[in-house]
Order: structure tokens, then C-alpha cells, then sequence
């Protein structure tokens, strides 16, 4: 059913917007300048600033001269008015971060994965480890808008489960989400990791950034679209699974289980490949070692990674020609490590390849965000869920 | 930059939401359903259709008895109040179409493709063919909102150019779009044709759909993606590129060129298969040979469209896995002629491949228009630029 808009639906937004432009001004801003960054008359800016300082989020933060007149009051936000909490389930550990309205992580922890025989024990351990991480930041827990958690995919969206994620093994539809909210009286939200990345860039990256895919390395491999600074999220919530895609196999010495990306570039299967091949002995193998080795130019481990580099660079240039991005930002648990020695590849595969479509340039950049970008996109997902103005949220509910 | 939004939007917004909802309802709706159906205010609405009816867009149809009281009047859409010219550009043959308000093809015409030496040329014969489309018609020049073009990828769109097709051989550069408005005086608006024919689908097709992919079989293959009814175009207009997929051989006898998609399943070279595995004769080979062997049960000709078919499933099992669509429309100029071949092993495919990531149900339907689709996808355009509401509208321009 389509549906109009009207006033209350309008003021809402508008206060979002407002909330949003002073957000990503640090020093503050004056209600004039603030009326040329979003159009809006100075009556309605006058009333969307008093609610915002009725409620804590802003405050007056002095004047500065300009001119001749009244010099004018700058708006500033109070970071440490609101918090959010990011947990990031890995198959491997647990990573939380403590985030204030700023985005500033203020405090963070890990842990060990639990083994998931007992749900209840692994809900106990998170609620566990979110009481000692605000106890540390001595962050009062009504500042505290909720908790955003980042799950390996598939998960149900709409039921808060974690489903069957192939690398947690044992892990079948876990109700996550409103166990934890049940044992922490907090608001709690799930999302697939690759998408909680993505809203971290959002957050935390450059604020030009409207349009872009997100490539991320974990354990296993998403791929995130990001569109006017929404998380494509589709239609269960499970969007962003990018190792099913198919490369040709060029390269590689012999045949492999298949020629899925994710059985080609996750760090697993490149340890793998280079046991197969031996660049290192199968009772040394590990991600850390092929990479030691590579920093010490070693030929075998170069081949495998810059491999793994043409790979990923081949998928993405299908991307492109399928969704027309222009910018991709590169990020997850293990894209720093391996970064060095796959960036150029990709960048060449996508910039040169023969089956680009169009030839325009697309932008290739790392996260702003380091190792813990999921946990702080499952932070920033909280705040975004309350504090980003969308278009959408006009709309009169039905 | 963020972007309030104001009345004068709102107004506009309103509007187009209004439209929308009388369009779909050909019968009539009385205000107070109106009303319902948009959630907006009496006071609102009775504006929003006095401009409407002011516009002719719209007329009073009457009243029907419900319940006591004075019987509410009918809002009525008059289709032939507007109508908008779609153009498709095909490698072979440029099909017309004059699209009215509600959606109806008032009369179409097919010229062949002209040589592109001249680009010139190519755009007076657009420009005659409209001028006889109009004239057969009767349709008065002045109720034209604007003309469509559809045309292979890549093109700029915002520079209105058609780039260098591979399959439209010897264009390159052409300026269809200003050209064909300067031999007009009409608005021309230049979109990819599988995106066009994305368009169509959302307004001939079922209102319900919001999100879906499209699935454009033409001499090349595309795959457009919907969200929220607005069609991804990316961004440089370049959005739906299918061809360069990358699938498994399995089953392919001979190594062929490539593992793209667009080299496997496309009519070409589904021909060039049959041609190499006895199936036709070189002299006899066609598409219509192919097909013809197919519904005489022909094993060799079912083989190799089952083959594509299958091709085409496993391309759509990445794209649901990595957008998490849950429908896919099927169509496009080729499509209707090879899907009692290929529909079921597609649907197998999306159902049941051990590499779908999650297992709910992926709705797969033939598109609503056939064969001239693309071309009335490219008079929806003009009718979606002017006429549908969109939640974006409602921000105060920069």
C-alpha cells in the first residue's frame, strides 16, 4: 500500500537530520549555519534544536565572532550522552565494544567462543561480558540506547535466530537475540556480520560515502551493498553472502572442491593450498606462517596469495558490472593481515580487467574501521537504528 | 549533505502517492477510501485531487449507494489524458510503442535496425517512425509527456550517450538521447534496457512487487535488480550486466571461450552449441531450428537448453545468495520462446542447490508485458520520472 506523509512524520525526521549534521561537526555549529546544511527554515531548526538539548544529546557550546551583531550560539553534541553496546560473534571469539554517540569506542573485550551445546551459557557469558565492559567505563546503563550483535549469516532477521552458520558448528537456530535482551533488559538487534561492517564505514568511515560495496574478510567472505547510506539488507536479512560466487580456477596447480570464492581466499583454504603445494610443511601450516613467509618474499607464498588477490579482484569486477558501484571498501577480522599482499592485485584485476563493461574508474579503500569493524557496526547499527534521518521513516505507517 | 525536507515536497510527494493509488483502482475510489488507503487527511486529499482534476489527470465517475447518507463520488484515472513514446534499440530491430496513463499500448511499429554509420539517420528514422506512430493514433502531440529509449549498456547516462555496445556493432559515442529530443521538441530519457524492462514489470506487472530481480533474456543477458520499486541503475546508469557471471562448465563437452554466462546462454551461442554437437547443421543452423528440435523432443536440443537453463539457475542461486532476493521476474525480448525449455530447470536449480545459503522460498514468475517489453519499459520510464511517488522526492533539493 503506498502511503503520504504528514507533520508528525516530518518532525521526527527532521530532528534526525539535525541530530546527524551536528554530529559530524565536532566543534559545533551555529543554527544559521545548520539552516544552509539541511534547508530547513529557522522556525522549525529553533524547535528540533530545543528538543535535542531537552533531551541530553546537544549542548550550547559558546560563541564565536563573526562580523558585527549578536555573535552566534554553536550546537555541539554531548558524545557521552548516549552508548551503544557491539558484540561480534566469530567462530573463533567473542569482541565487545562499548561505543559512545560520537562513535568512540570507549572500552572493549574479548573471549573466547563458547561451545553452543547450552545456549543459555553462551547468552550468560555475553551478558556477563557487557556488565563488566560498562562496569570499566563506568557508563551509567540508562545511557546505554541497546545492543547491536554481528553473526555470521544465515540468520533469521525477523525472529532474532541465528540459524546454521556453516563455520559455527553445532550452532542451530539459537533464539540470540531476545535471550540476550532477556538477560540483559536491553534493546537488542542482530545482523549478518558483513552488514554490520558495512554500517560501521557509515559510522566511523568518510561521511561522503553514500554508495558503496563492502568486501569483507572473516572467516568466511561477504560482500555488503550499501545504497544512499543503507545496508541492502534483503528480503530475510541475509544479504552479503559473497563466497558462493563462482571465479575461474586460472592458477591454481590442480583442482580443487570447487571454485567458489570462499573455498578459494579464506584464510583456511589459502593455509591449505599452501600445504598442497609446499610452501610450508603441513605441521607448521597456519594463516600466520604463510604470511611470515610471504613478508620474507617468499616466492611460493606470494603465488598463493596474489592468487587469492586475482580471485577476489575477478568476483568483484562481476560485482561491478552487475551493480555499477564505483567505490568498494575493503575490511573484516583478517583483511589487514592479508592486505599487503593482495591490494595491488585487486586493484589491477578491477581497474584492467577485459570484462569490465564500462571503464570508469571505481574506488577501492580500506575501512576506517581496524579488526573490531563488526563489533563496532553491531555498536553503530543500535545507534543508527535510533539516530539516522531516513527518507523511509516519512512514510505514515500502515 | 543532509537534507531537510518542507511542505512544498510534501505537497508534491502527496500528489504522486494520490495518482498512484486511483491509477491502480481503474474502476474509481471514493476520497474516503483514498483516504484509508494513503493515510492522509480529508483536508489534504481534497486539495491533492482538485490539482489532479484541474490537470485532467483525473475525472469524477460517478457515485455508487453505500449505506445511508449522501453516496460518495468516484475518482477516476482518464488514461488518455497523457501518453509517453517508448523506444527499444535491438541489435536487430527497433520496436516502438505508444504507452497511455493507465498503462496500455495504444499502437506499436518494428523497423530494422539502421546502420550506425550514420547516427544522423538513426535518429531522423527514430524520429519518423514516432511522428507515424503519433499520426496512426490520433493521438494529439501535445498529451505526450516524453519519449523512452532502451538501449544495450553500456551507455552515460548523464551525458545521454549509447557507448559501444559489443553486440550493436560499429556504434560508438552516439548522443541518441539529445539528438532524438532535438528532432522531437520532445523529453527524451536513455536507460539501460534491461533496467527499462525492470520499469515495465512495475507498471504493468503486479502492484505487490517491491523487490525483485529481472532476468532479461535478449541478445545479450541482463539482470536488473528492484528495491522498493525504484530500479538499481548504479552509478552510471550501467547497473544489471549479467553476461559476465561466471558459472561451472559441468556438462559442457568441449571447452568453450569462456565460462561467462553471457557466452553460454544466450541464443547465439546456444545455436554455436547445437552446431558443435551434431545437434543441427551449420547451413541449418538457427535459433528457431534449435527450438523447433526442442518441441519435436529432440534429445541432442533439449540437452543443450536444459544445459543454459542450468547455467542460468546456478548464476541465480549467487545473486540470491549475495542480495538475498526472494522473487525473480523473467523476460525480455528472447525469453518466452525458450522458457518451456528452461523454467523448470531453473526452478530446480534456485530451489534446491546445495550452495543456496538460506532455504526459504524464491518466487520465480515469466514477466507481465512479452516480447516488446524493453519498449514499454522505456515508456513506463517517462511515466515513472513524472509520475511516482518516491520517498527521495521529499527532500529539499541542494
Amino acid at each position: 500500500m503506498r502511503r503520504g506523509t504528514n507533520l508528525p512524520a516530518v518532525g521526527t525526521f527532521n530532528q534526525t537530520v539535525v541530530l546527524d549534521v551536528i554530529r559530524r561537526t565536532p566543534e559545533g555549529i551555529s543554527r544559521a549555519d545548520l539552516a544552509t546544511a539541511t534547508g530547513l527554515s529557522s522556525q522549525t531548526l529553533s524547535n528540533v534544536s530545543r528538543r535535542l538539548l531537552d533531551d541530553g544529546l546537544i549542548e550550547e557550546a559558546g560563541t564565536y565572532i563573526q562580523g558585527r551583531g549578536k555573535p552566534p550560539t554553536l550546537l555541539r553534541l554531548i558524545p557521552t550522552s548516549r552508548f551503544a553496546v557491539g558484540v561480534h560473534l566469530d567462530p573463533a571469539v567473542v569482541t565487545y565494544v562499548l561505543l559512545d554517540l560520537g562513535g568512540e569506542v570507549v572500552a572493549h573485550s574479548r573471549s573466547v567462543t563458547p561451545p553452543p551445546a547450552d545456549p543459555g551459557a553462551v547468552v550468560d557469558g555475553m551478558a556477563e561480558a557487557i556488565d563488566a565492559l560498562l562496569a570499566e567505563s563506568g557508563v551509567d546503563r540508562d545511557a546505554v540506547l541497546g545492543i547491536g550483535i554481528a553473526s555470521p549469516g544465515p540468520i533469521d532477521a525477523e525472529r532474532g535466530l541465528v540459524l546454521d552458520p556453516p563455520l559455527l558448528e553445532g550452532w542451530r537456530d539459537v533464539p540470540l537475540r531476545d535471550a540476550l535482551a532477556a538477560a540483559t533488559g536491553l534493546p537488542v538487534l542482530l545482523e549478518k556480520d558483513v552488514n554490520a561492517a558495512a554500517v560501521a564505514e557509515l559510522w566511523v568511515g568518510d561521511e561522503q560515502l553514500r554508495d558503496f560495496a563492502f568486501f569483507y574478510l572473516g572467516t568466511g567472505i561477504g560482500i555488503g551493498l550499501v545504497l544512499d547510506r543503507e545496508v541492502l539488507r534483503g528480503s530475510t536479512g541475509n544479504a552479503g553472502e559473497g563466497g558462493t560466487l563462482v571465479v575461474r580456477r586460472e592458477g591454481l596447480p590442480r583442482v580443487r572442491r570447487s571454485e567458489q570464492l570462499g573455498h578459494l581466499a579464506t584464510p583456511q583454504y589459502l593455509v591449505e593450498q599452501a600445504v598442497d603445494e609446499g610452501v610450508v610443511q603441513a605441521q607448521d601450516a597456519s594463516f600466520d606462517a604463510l604470511l611470515a613467509l610471504a613478508r620474507a618474499h617468499d616466492e611460493g607464498a606470494l603465488r598463493v596469495l596474489h592468487r587469492a588477490g586475482g580471485f577476489i579482484g575477478s568476483s568483484l569486477v562481476s560485482l561491478v558490472n552487475l551493480l555499477d558501484v564505483d567505490e568498494i571498501v575493503f575490511g573484516g577480522p583478517y583483511w589487514r593481515r592479508i592486505e599487503p599482499f593482495v591490494f595491488d592485485v585487486i586493484r589491477a584485476e578491477v581497474a584492467g580487467s577485459p570484462d569490465r563493461v564500462t571503464h570508469h574508474e571505481v574506488r577501492l579503500a580500506p575501512a576506517a574501521a581496524g579488526e573490531d569493524v563488526a563489533a563496532i557496526g553491531a555498536a553503530s547499527l543500535v545507534l543508527d537504528a535510533t539516530l539516522s534521518p531516513r527518507p523511509s521513516s516519512l512514510l505514515i505507517s500502515g
